[in-house]
Formats: C-alpha cells, structure tokens, sequence
C-alpha cells in the first residue's frame, strides 16, 4: 500500500486535527527519562500551554490510558493496547518469530525485524541469544535508517529518487568515525544493498558493532520489512560474518518472505 | 501510584474527550483478523458514522499513523511510538530482562511478566524458550486475571473488597474443566497467594497448562508485576514444578524488586 496525501479538506492545521495530535504527542511526551511527570513537566515537553496539558491529561486519565497520584501523571498498560493493534494487524510475525529463533539457534546471535517508517527503521520482532554483551532494543525503538544494515536494505525497495528525498531530509551524523554522512555515498551502498539482495554494515552505528540484514519481499515484490543479525568486532570480523552467516540469514528471509499470504 | 478519579470538570461524555476515544477506538479497530479496513469496515466495527469515522481516519493520515490507497487504510509503525512510550516509561524491564533470561536457562521453560489493567493482566516482557511448543503471547496482548497465576498474584497486592469488585465486574468463564468461576472461591486462592507469596494454576486457562507466578514489589512494598514460569502437564506435573522451579521462580522475583530504583 502506498502512502498518499490525505483529501485536501483536512489540513494539519485543523483544530481537530491538531487536538488529537496533541493528545498523541502527551502520550510521547513519557519515556524511560520521563517516566512520570507533573503538567508543568508535560508542558514544557509538549510545548503546549499548562491549561492544554490539562485538559489532554484528564481526558486521557479519563480513558484510562493515564493515571495519577493528583500531582504526578504516568501512563497505563492500556497504552499497549493502540501499539498491540499494529503489531497483531500484522500478519508476518506470527510466521516470522520460529523462523528467526532457529537462525539464532544456528548462528548464536541476535536476530531482528525492522520496517521503514519516514528515514527511520522501527523495530518490530527481536529475538536475542542468552548472552550478556546483547543488543537491548527493544520493540517499538527507532535508529536511523542510513547507518544502518536494516535500513538500507529497506531503503534498497524504494525508487533512487525517493532514497535521495530521505537521505536529504536531516542531516548525517557521524555516529562514528566510519559513519558514511554524504547522501550519495549512502546511495550507492544502498544500491549495492539492491543489488546483490543484502548489505552488511560495519561499525557505522556503534564503534565494535557489525551487522547484516536480508528483505522480506511480499508476493507484489514490495520489501516490507528487513532481518538483520547483529554481532561483535570483538567476536567475529565481516568476511566471518558473511561466510558463516549469509546464507542462513538469506535462507531465513526468504522462508518468511514465501510464509507470507497477502501482507 | 493508586489511580484517582479524575476532576469532576471532565466527563467522559464531554465532547472533547469523545473525539479523542472515538480516535482511539478506530486505532484499536486495526487487528490480526482486520489489518487493512475499508472507512465502511472501520465505521461498523466502531460504531461510528461514515462520516465520523472518515473525519478521524484522515486525521489519523495527516498525522501518519494511518495509510491508504484510497480505498483500505492500514496502521503505519509510527503506531509503536505510544506502546513504546509506555514500555520504555517504567524502569524496571532493563533490570528484568537478564535476570528473566537466566532462569530461562535454568528451568528451561519460557518465562513472562505483566501487570494488573482492570481485571485483566497485559503482558509486558516475554523470554521464550526455543522449544517448539511454546506460549505465542506477545508483549501487549491480554489475558483475564481470575484464571492466570500472574492475575492471582497480582490480584493478592489489592485488598480483598477490591479484589471481590474486579472478580464480580464481568462472569468468570469456564474456559476448562478446571477453571474455578466462582468469585468467592476463586478470592480464596487469591488469599493463599497472598499469605505464600506466590500460586500455581493448573490448566484453569487452558487444558495442559501449567503455570506458576511471584510478584514483583517495589520499595513501598506494592505488587507492581507478576513474573511467570509456564510448562506443560505432558512434561511435567504441578509437584515436579513447584519442587524445581518455585525456588528460581521466587529468586528471580526478589532480585528483579531489588534492583528496582523508586519504580
């Protein structure tokens, strides 16, 4: 499904539009840093007036997605409930986790699932090994798409033009010093990532942290989403990574991508 | 922090806070049996009009949670921001995860944790087992607390007047042969979990499960979650268990609440 403008009689700047974002941005507004706040807090975070905090807060405890002591204000476990809608609605996961835990079982490290979301990759499926040293992204978490194996291979399923339009959108940082920041130096990785039907990205995220990813392609052709294993400098090199991982790594994307009805 | 009802300006039939649910109710309308809706699918499965439920699907575009072809409308992943808001807003699954992975390795059985939301448990955290047979709930999804060791458990943190209230606020199916559905009994195991500080159900959910529960507690010495050890009768019966697994199960429960910093 592509993405389309909506219908020119309802604009971003629509009153009722702009409340539910609101709303939603309230929502946002709590995270690890910010578990619990007051509305001076909620404010601040939002840049909404204290009056606006307020309402959105009481309609939302209202509901049930906020609680509070009077004072401090945090979120509810019916928060997960709007999350849960997209991850059941989607199909792939049931048929995507066994696939992924044998791949762990074969190569001993993380596995994850990822899909494009603007120049972001969200995570949607991750299935980590049993060891310490681990990859603690959890569900739900986002990383840039074009420093990462993920990212650029779902980058790879768009039109050049549009992978440009993303890459252009914010600036590159240089996560690292092997961090790539020139758009088009990005582009032509992602059009190797196209060609040769994954990529490989070493230690442009996280200094020590390599990682390899495959598409999941749905039965019109559409990648919809990436599997990546992720691994150590300290426990493997790349050329072992691609001589003892690809093939299990492709094998995996490629059964989840035949598993598919309809997605 | 003990819900409050809200101020008395807000009501939930306020037209403010009835545009907010009704955007809500159309996210939550999205599932694994309705991943794409038409706004005619949308409007019957939410009770809204047509017109109402185009006005909020078209928000929900022009925000970017929702997508269409002009036709379906489908969840974007931009969704997972607000269940990650809440998943990343509450310390403690940093400190539970590597903790639940170890007793993972120990018992050999999959191992869960979630919290109380009205008389249902929402599960928040999940380490499988690699084994084939193995419970598919995921983070989100929801189970009823009457007939769950994690709902027992967390059901002894609330006094019994409580507890009798949530047990009465919808009928206790039989979903087995085993499952106890008269609130009074099932009030008593609740007790017994209580004064033993953990329970074990014996396939009251379904037939052949198995499961064993301990709370998580925090500094103020209230039940915030449950963690949970699940298994199978065919592998193992409710002694066997409680002779291997209980003294595990209650370690990892102690050493998650003591790492638990003003959670």
């Amino acid at each position: 499904m592509s993405p389309q403008a909506p219908t020119a009689d309802l604009k971003p700047g629509d009153a009722y539009v702009q409340s539910f974002a609101r709303g939603l941005e309230v929502i946002r507004s709590f995270s690890a840093r910010a578990p619990r706040q007051t509305l001076t807090e909620v404010a601040t975070r939002t840049g909404l007036t204290r009056a606006g905090a307020r309402r959105i807060l009481l309609t939302l405890q209202t509901l049930g997605y906020v609680e509070s002591d009077g004072k401090l204000f945090a979120l509810t476990p019916r928060i997960l409930d709007l999350g849960f809608a997209y991850l059941s609605s989607m199909p792939m996961w049931d048929v995507a986790e066994p696939v992924m835990e044998q791949l762990v079982e074969e190569v001993k490290e993380s596995v994850s699932a990822a899909v494009l979301e603007g120049a972001d990759i969200v995570y949607v499926l991750r299935v980590s090994t049993r060891k310490i040293m681990r990859n603690s992204l959890g569900i739900g978490s986002r990383l840039p798409a074009y420093c990462t194996s993920m990212g650029r291979t779902l980058l790879a399923g768009l039109p050049d033009e549009e992978v440009l339009r993303l890459l252009r959108s914010a600036p590159l940082e240089a996560r690292t010093r092997h961090t790539l920041t020139d758009p088009e130096a990005v582009l032509a990785r992602v059009q190797q990532a196209r060609r040769q039907g994954w990529c490989l990205v070493n230690q442009e995220l996280e200094e020590g942290l390599l990682s390899m990813a495959a598409p999941v392609v749905n039965r019109a052709g559409r990648t919809i989403a990436a599997i990546n294993i992720s691994g150590q400098v300290n426990r493997t090199t790349p050329r072992q990574m691609q001589e003892s991982m690809l093939a299990p790594l492709r094998e995996t994307a490629r059964q989840i991508s035949s598993r598919l009805t309809g997605a």
